[in-house]
């Protein structure tokens, strides 16, 4: 074993594919990628069908995020680094959480999002070891990370 | 000295008075509140007014953001509990990320939020010892964790 | 490899075959279960059997229990997710014992038990991701942690 | 300042008034005691009564678990040793849960309870450095570590 | 006591008398400033001095640098932020050295350079919260860190 | 405030004044000196003079360790640096153990013996940041990194 | 996989081959045995013989030692328990560093030595989870540990 | 699996190939050498290459610092020791900031070093388990902590 295998964890915005994206971008590199379950309707019922029904929809909710914790938490400790991306629907609070968590464990931070947010993240940014706009600025990042190659 | 001195970190929203009108409900309680700078003009230009100007307003934000960190890092860390209070105006992704560095340290979580941010802010609710939805509630959890007291 | 392999600590309850019900229902997933030994007599008796009889009961006690311990810490300290099985038979402070000991050092922790000891059991709740009722419900979550498929 | 002063938690048993002959044995050491709320209806309560009613019991002690705890996972932080005391009423899961946490924060842990609990206890008393069965030897066990002098 | 009182550690050239003047501008803060012992004659033979001279050159460094770190260690454990200045004269390994260890456990970093060690210093400077050019702008920034208030 | 107070542990030989020789001539600095119990007997019979006589030396010894424990522990945990002594009588892998505990814990340790042991402890003194030969020169090494003073 | 596999640090005495011993009993056990170089007098000459003689015996055991703990430290930090060999020959303080070093690491310590060293090695043996008389009984502890199976 | 496979990084020095020299050295050894990205102008442009180019070289540098720390940062937490070359050519502040960090992190450092940079390094030789005066001496040194063997 001549190199390092990396654990890269991908948190932030369901909604869209980029972690799909990301991974085909970086499929020959040596990198287990770690990701929540990203099926929403999952991701928001699992506490309930699993553990039994609230009528509250608070607890209903707390009970899927405990058991969706049970998944994130142990993945970003084992995270070499931490992707967070940011989009533009919903208010993703979950990703600026995720972010500090990293960031209190000492994980490098690759954050992503649009120009427009640059303001309104700007702790997260100055937190993050990278800042991208897009997510093919994430493959490269990683790829110079891991192998020392840059886009041509 | 027979009992212990608090230190409380007061994380989130600067666009109200919470926090003078908690310290003012716990102005009797042994507890040292711990804040960012409020002053919303000063927290966003810190940096480029001590350390020059930039042109680049990325690079503005990241002289800011770096300069009260040196503050509210060693805040967090030496802090019993931390409040992270979410308001309805701006995306505050800056006290999610708060609350995940707290969550992180292990410093239990007490989140303020109007009832309606309750899906959105479920995982920072789940990773919370107490779910206000105002201030006056956390001023009474104070009391009672400091003292023992419950409202009458 | 492109997924995490998982280290699940089975703590509590040794007198029901829980642990083989678990096992058999999640036989098919990348998780491998550590627990303590689970014959009775061998657990009590293991200390003087290898390192000489005590006269003493409580030093009996003492040289088992230390034995055990051996075993025990490393298996927690390596978890990802520690599971907590409390049963109506004995006193079973050695499970609350593992909780504290998850929950310290930052595990997810899944408890079980039956609702009857909701409220005996409150602050060993608040410190879970998930309680669950009983051992299918637990099975349940762990497929749904480590592979996103809930119960149909 | 030539000595230390010390912060001890004492948890567990909260139905008789060991604390307070505890305290009043060691009174003129340079001890802060710190501890739960002992009024158990408060203890209880606490949730509820300041963040709102709950009609399901299960979220009624998990709200008043999570403010306790508010207050409690500091003081175990801050703790220079814990003192966790079984007593014959209830199954004081929460006792051995406390008695988790400080041994793996390595607090030395002081442990009273009654001989016939002996057996049930022994993981618990494994990982103390003294095991009492009464106050009156904790406080012994106190003076001797703060001052030296032993009873005589 | 309502605010925080600060360690700050100045780390970094003992040839100028920049501890004195920063010290000086910020008088009236609540800040305890540690330092190294900055008398270079004292630093380089401390060891020797005390423990017994050394014909090779080699252990007479290794002495004085040992005992140089018994007070720099725990200072810098103990800072909540720590201050590196790197000037014009000599190697200073010593300052990077210090800020490599304040960046591992955690302490926000000020670093202050002449804009001509720009590209040398860039790993340093990348994982400093604040980069100043002089020692006035450190007081403006601790000014503002400690009691919120900006130059005018 | 303008400078720190320092907390020094003292460990090891337990049959010379040393302790008291060091702490006169310290004795104008701003250290608080941490120790074990320093009387022999009460140190061997803590144990079971306060938790109950035991029949077999293995036990009596084990209760009265565990009961030095609570002491200690903490106290090391505590201090700035740690001075352990080696005499020549008994074999003090008491002393050797407590050096190991600071190392681990990353305390600043300061290593006192005869010459003669130089081979001996040769693991330990490479561990240390000073090797003294004898009280003096610990006096000498505490006042210089506390105050910058040398000896004339 | 479906059990964990061990590593087991073998610390102190290095004049008998108690370490062949103990790896043939265990021979058959997912066990990976690490050691210090226990080949005497290339432990005592590995710093001189590679980084250049010394005139001065304490700094030519100065650059042993070190050499040898490039190899313990990460090997102790990386067991997931720790057995420590006192025997009756030399002072073998540096058993008893490696001891504090694995309990300051919360590493589970198995100690073997002769009755008669009962009383010298009393801190030590209390911080232990066993404490057996010979090397045949700490295969049989290691054994249960990560089988369960007792002799019979 | 009978011995430790190891991880160890290469800090410091990029304009030599000592590192191939090394490695090549080393070869039937199970180590896995970690370093960083050792092309000089991959690593001074990588930031703005991907990230998008800067007008300030302030910011095209710390762009660059950003992205070589997210392969430095996990592969100094991962080794099990780190070498540290300090070179002739450039001021290196780099190196020394790595070392810190090691230092910090309890990894064991092998500082590697002309002579003539003795007295400027001695603050980072005191750190360090070992300081070699060129690579071969590096090599026999890893020699020995992996396998024991000696230079004949």
């Amino acid at each position: 074993m001549n190199s390092m295998h990396w654990n890269v964890y991908l948190a932030g915005e369901i909604h869209t594919d980029w972690r799909s994206e990301l991974k085909q971008a970086a499929a020959d590199l040596p990198i287990t990628f770690l990701e929540p379950v990203t099926d929403h309707a999952s991701s928001d019922d699992c506490g309930a069908r699993i553990l039994g029904g609230e009528s509250d929809p608070f607890w209903h909710d707390r009970k899927g995020a405990g058991v969706n914790a049970i998944r994130t938490r142990p993945m970003i400790e084992r995270a070499d680094a931490v992707v967070v991306k940011f989009g533009d629907k919903y208010r993703q609070w979950n990703a600026a959480f995720d972010a500090g968590m990293a960031a209190a464990l000492g994980k490098p931070l690759i954050v992503v999002h649009p120009d427009e947010f640059r303001h309104a993240l700007k702790e997260v940014d100055a937190a993050a070891c990278a800042v991208a706009s897009d997510v093919n600025q994430v493959a490269e990042v990683l790829r110079y990370v891991v192998c020392g190659e840059l886009p041509r």
